[in-house]
């Protein structure tokens, strides 16, 4: 069974390429609100659940007892750009912990920012494991192994005290037990585990809306989301697709991308998850699909409205800026609608 | 009707994202040798016909008038990274024809070359539209408009009768009526004419046995053919896939890459072309797919077999070098072989 076309990619009026995929809104009690394609099927959620990753972050007291703030969090939460306040802020998070940039485990990487990776070039710099866009996280981890008593080397491994906690928190938010047959490396190098994307929508559901969670995670899902919302820069970076959308809806959404064209959301005041799998991996298609799926299930004013269908058909401009195609949703999310 | 999936993308043991898409290989007389999917639909090559679109560069006498060797005439056929040796053949023949690089409307874009454009920015430099990966296509216009005659500002329009001659000249080997319907605007503002893929693979085959082509055309087809394979790092640059494939290769393949997922070859010896569409817009996958190709058509010695299969299977590692996945050819792929 194949999943249908949900974003065409238009060139001068004609079709140059498509990109199919699967699309769950799900509620916080696992009831699906809209479905597209084959969302029984197990996807690598890759960096879109990073905000669930870092409830222990929360939960074990490492947050309070480093006084980590708003940006902290986010940060915690983010695929940065690697610009310079993003490496401040991680810098920040490990020295409150005690450690500097050789206790993270992420790999080194330049800026996804070009104007900071070439500013960083002018300078003479190269890129350290704080450029990585996921530094945030990792310094997440990293307070979390300090604040729990643990060695913090070999955070990452699957077997380590902090990796643990993190699987217990995605079971308990998917309602899917994480089997070692169903465990990969990520880009970073800690574990990503294959998840039908029904239940991860529902996991952002309950994220969204502390339905369902215990008071304590409940609690902490709220600090995390409230961080998101205030500093959503800090979640992305300058011009990136998750810090404008939540720059504009604020508490009303929290999305997260994830790479192979992943994407997830929250919208908690309709109490609903998203997950967005494009089959080819296409982060391109999972935005604009993501930007239309929030316009159709969020009250909105005509001027946020205008705003989110900008993302959800962005125009392609060549190299001269001369408009060349666009990026087209299929009548398939169309149909998505609250009840 | 869906094309089948031509290329899975593994994580840990477990299929992340799958790329469709369609391969025509047809001989020089249009007879299909193997086909995948839907080879009828029109799909815009895009640069990969950049080693047809400099056949006027030939014979115009354009090349033989300004004297442009082999260095020259790759790089008319490139899509190159921007690297500082790149920029000097394309200024040379800019210079040649008596202008400078204030002539090229490709526009502007930091070299593609990781390593280029760091270089830059630390010399305080920024780019220019020499950079440009068309710059020599550009280039090779210019001195064609130069060397006819005619005024060389618009160059680029389809009006121009610098792209009248493009577009005749791919109408005689896909052996396709190209209409002003099925023009859109390629990232360097050129025309881009959706054509196809069989009667790509067509115009691949023809240009590269000479088979079917008057003899002026088989001429500077053979010119083109021989400078790419004497100069394959001016075709792409340092280790990109049509670079090392033809190096690897010499004059058995010319191998060229275009945006979207797409790739052509000709095959001189089996006098057989091959175009390649990802439905998505793949790269990885349409150069995966090119590598599998090539080595089920062509007669091979080991060594340079277990070369092209690791092209056609490539390892993915991550941040940490750790190997966490590979993409994977199907065996749809494999069933292509010489009759």
């Amino acid at each position: 069974m194949s999943n249908p076309v949900l974003v065409e990619v238009l060139r001068g009026g004609l079709i140059e390429s498509r990109h199919r995929g699967a699309v769950a809104v799900v509620d916080a009690d696992g009831a699906t609100v809209f479905a597209v394609g084959d969302v029984a099927k197990r996807v690598f959620p890759r960096s879109a659940v990073k905000p669930l990753q870092a409830l222990p972050l929360v939960e074990s007291g490492a947050a309070e007892r480093y006084a980590l703030g708003d940006e902290e969090l986010a940060l915690a939460c983010a695929s940065h750009s690697g610009e310079p306040a993003h490496v401040e802020v991680v810098l920040r998070m490990l020295s409150k912990a005690g450690l500097d940039a050789s206790a993270l485990a992420c790999g080194t990487h330049w800026p996804s920012s070009q104007a900071a990776a070439f500013a960083l070039a002018r300078a003479g710099g190269s890129p350290s494991a704080l450029h990585n866009n996921c530094s945030g996280k990792h310094a997440g981890f990293l307070c979390v192994a300090c604040a729990i008593g643990v060695d913090h080397p070999g955070y990452w491994r699957p077997e380590h005290a902090v990796q643990r906690g993190v699987r217990a928190v995605l079971e308990d938010l998917t309602g899917v037990a994480l089997s070692d047959d169903c465990r990969a490396v990520d880009g970073c190098s800690v574990p990503t585990w294959a998840i039908p994307l029904a239940n991860l929508a529902r996991a952002f559901a309950r994220f969204g809306s502390g339905h369902g969670l215990e008071r304590e995670r409940a609690r902490a899902a709220a600090l995390l989301r409230t961080a998101c919302a205030r500093k959503p820069w800090h979640v992305a970076g300058t011009g990136r697709f998750c810090t404008e959308i939540m720059r504009l809806l604020g508490p009303r959404a929290l999305v997260k991308t994830g790479a192979e064209g992943v994407f997830c959301a929250a919208l908690p005041q309709p109490g609903l998850g998203i997950a967005v799998k494009c089959d080819d991996g296409a982060g391109r298609a999972a935005e604009a699909i993501t930007a239309a799926l929030i316009a159709r299930l969020l009250p909105l004013e005509d001027a946020d409205r205008t705003i989110l269908a900008s993302f959800a058909r962005p125009i392609l401009r060549n190299w001269n800026g001369i408009e060349v195609g666009s990026l087209e949703v299929s009548e398939a999310i169309a149909a998505a609608s609250l009840r």
